[in-house]
């Protein structure tokens, strides 16, 4: 096997495939990259047996073949090579010399029958997804997955295709993040699986705004094609809790906000919540918010904020972690807070799709 | 006490002093920042014992005092405030009352008369050193400062005032990093003292191109004073190594290399340095050199690049990390390696002021 390639072209190919390679693995092939040259392409592929991805770039290919070679290190090699353009070639026994400019470099690899395959999709279920669907769905919900890992059903997003809708959940108990879009496809391909955290990754990271996913899914195993790109994983298997049964189905009082400027002064605020304690207190009047927080010894913060509110004052504790996350990861400007009291769920909704369910701590003081 | 002050230039006051601050101490007030308001001014002061330094900033002072606060959870304060202008009172309890737009801040003190005083500087020797000198002096040098703790006299810098010269020596007994100015002070000034590394590191934040550094020595202390801030420190006493001794008097051979040549270069091939031997080798031959690396079971890198050298052919083996440093710290382009044979260390030397005398490290295969 031989080829030609841009540096940069190479870099940003090895680039989306190489998180998925485990540096600890006790089967060294599981930390190569198999390249296989051919039709002046090169196709790039890395699994650690739960999570696949696969990219493909444009090369010179001057004789075809396919091998396997160190993918962490090979990105450190190329990224520091000193000229735009760099041949490689691969002998018998699976030793690659890298040339590029005054710069020789000889690394070992392995053969590229001993990479396990990606499996097979041919007689799935497919779906078709706007990648900006896929790609805002996963921001505002995956900041919420569990990573407890003896709650395993919690590690992934929760993804139920029912009643013409996609609906993406994630949740690690204390609290939920949804989010919901009209979808269309055939009444025989409703569905509900959990997909794992690092597959979410991998579809955050290659899913753009333009486009769209095309998921295939088979018994225990989903893909995602993204153009020339493909992520393969398995399912998590096991009964994601009733997420419909922890939001609340009445609300009592509503409250306009600006979401950066909660979000500013929530933050802000949050200096001074202790470690112990660790939340900040919603104090509601007549379109007056204000949130405190104090901490024996070291001291307190106050901060009022114009909302729109006509209720009752009372007030609310929450972890201020869990408040910021979604305001962090939301673009929405305005911001709906629903309450019942000071002990039951808060919900938190943006235009329409998205909702955040957030349990409270116990008022002090 | 009570003061206005724009917010920037309180948070860049903070930032001056808050590195001395140490986070886990048996003492609670070493972690405070003394301020003190007075004539429109904050000096801002810290310190751990050891070291100690001291600044001031342009305040309105509504009422004259001083307190003690925290300084690491102050800056974090400061930093996240909406509002250019901040207005802090402070009562009779010490306890800090901070308001900038909507937010409010509560912080407990300490009384400021429990807070060390540093160090005065009455009855000094005092030497007027260009800053320019001092900070491009540290830079070539300090990277070369033992972390050994057990060695405790080469955890700092070495600095002789001797027969009109300043010399600057660090080294941590595999490699010496040296640079020599000419200065002048009085003859009865002559001098050898250790500064420890956290008094440089502060002296090379704080040291800018132009103007000049007051150091004042006495006893076992010593201050250096830039523009209105000052750093203050207990000296290292024992007795510092030889150095002179050290470098070599002879040399056999000399090459004539590009700085930043010679760095991309041997960055390149270190990536191929085994963990195990962690070496780079350079072989020499006619107006070249060949920089080489090998790591058993994963490959191996070669590099060659355009030398002035009219030597014989031959080679030696370095560390790389101990080979970049100066490399990475130096402005010249132009620099000469002097080398006797490939178990004597070698001499990287830039132009007049500067030496480097690295051990070698055995030539394998």
């Amino acid at each position: 096997m031989k080829f030609r390639i841009a540096k940069e072209a190479f870099l940003d190919g090895l680039q989306q495939v190489q998180h998925v390679v485990s540096t600890r693995t006790t089967l060294p092939i599981l930390s190569n990259v198999l390249i296989e040259a051919k039709d002046n392409q090169l196709r790039l592929t890395t699994t650690d047996l739960d999570v696949g991805v696969s990219g493909s770039v444009e090369a010179e290919v001057l004789k075809e073949g396919a091998t396997t070679l160190p993918a962490k290190r090979l990105v450190s090699i190329i990224r520091e090579l000193p000229s735009a353009e760099i041949e490689i070639s691969i002998d018998a026994k699976n030793v690659a010399n890298i040339t590029s400019g005054p710069s020789f470099f000889k690394i070992i690899g392995l053969p590229n029958d001993e990479f396990p395959p990606l499996p097979d999709f041919d007689d799935a279920k497919e779906y078709r997804i706007p990648q900006i669907m896929f790609k805002e769905g996963l921001k505002k919900t995956a900041y919420a997955i569990s990573t407890d890992e003896t709650r395993y059903v919690l590690n992934g997003i929760f993804i139920s295709f029912k009643e013409g809708k996609m609906t993406l959940v994630a949740t690690d108990g204390r609290r939920l993040a949804m989010v919901e879009n009209e979808l269309e496809f055939p009444a025989t391909h409703e569905t509900e699986i959990i997909v794992p955290t690092k597959a979410i990754q991998e579809l955050a990271r290659l899913t753009s705004l333009e486009g769209d996913v095309i998921v295939k899914l088979q018994s225990n195993q989903i893909s995602f094609a993204i153009g020339d790109s493909i992520i393969v994983s398995k399912l998590i298997e096991g009964n994601y809790p009733n997420y419909r049964q922890v939001i609340p189905g009445e609300k009592k009082e509503r409250l306009d906000l600006n979401r950066e400027s909660f979000f500013e002064t929530v933050r802000r605020v949050s200096l001074l919540s202790s470690e112990k304690s660790n939340s900040v207190k919603l104090v509601f009047g007549p379109d007056n918010l204000d949130v405190t927080a104090n901490s024996p010894e070291i001291g307190e913060a106050k901060e009022s904020m114009a909302v729109k509110y006509s209720g009752p004052t009372f007030a609310i504790a929450f972890n201020p972690d869990f408040l910021m996350a979604p305001l962090r990861n939301l673009e929405e400007e305005e911001l709906h807070l629903d309450l019942i009291d000071e002990m039951s769920p808060g919900v938190l909704r943006a235009a329409g799709n998205f909702l955040y369910v957030l349990m409270p701590m116990r008022v002090t003081n």
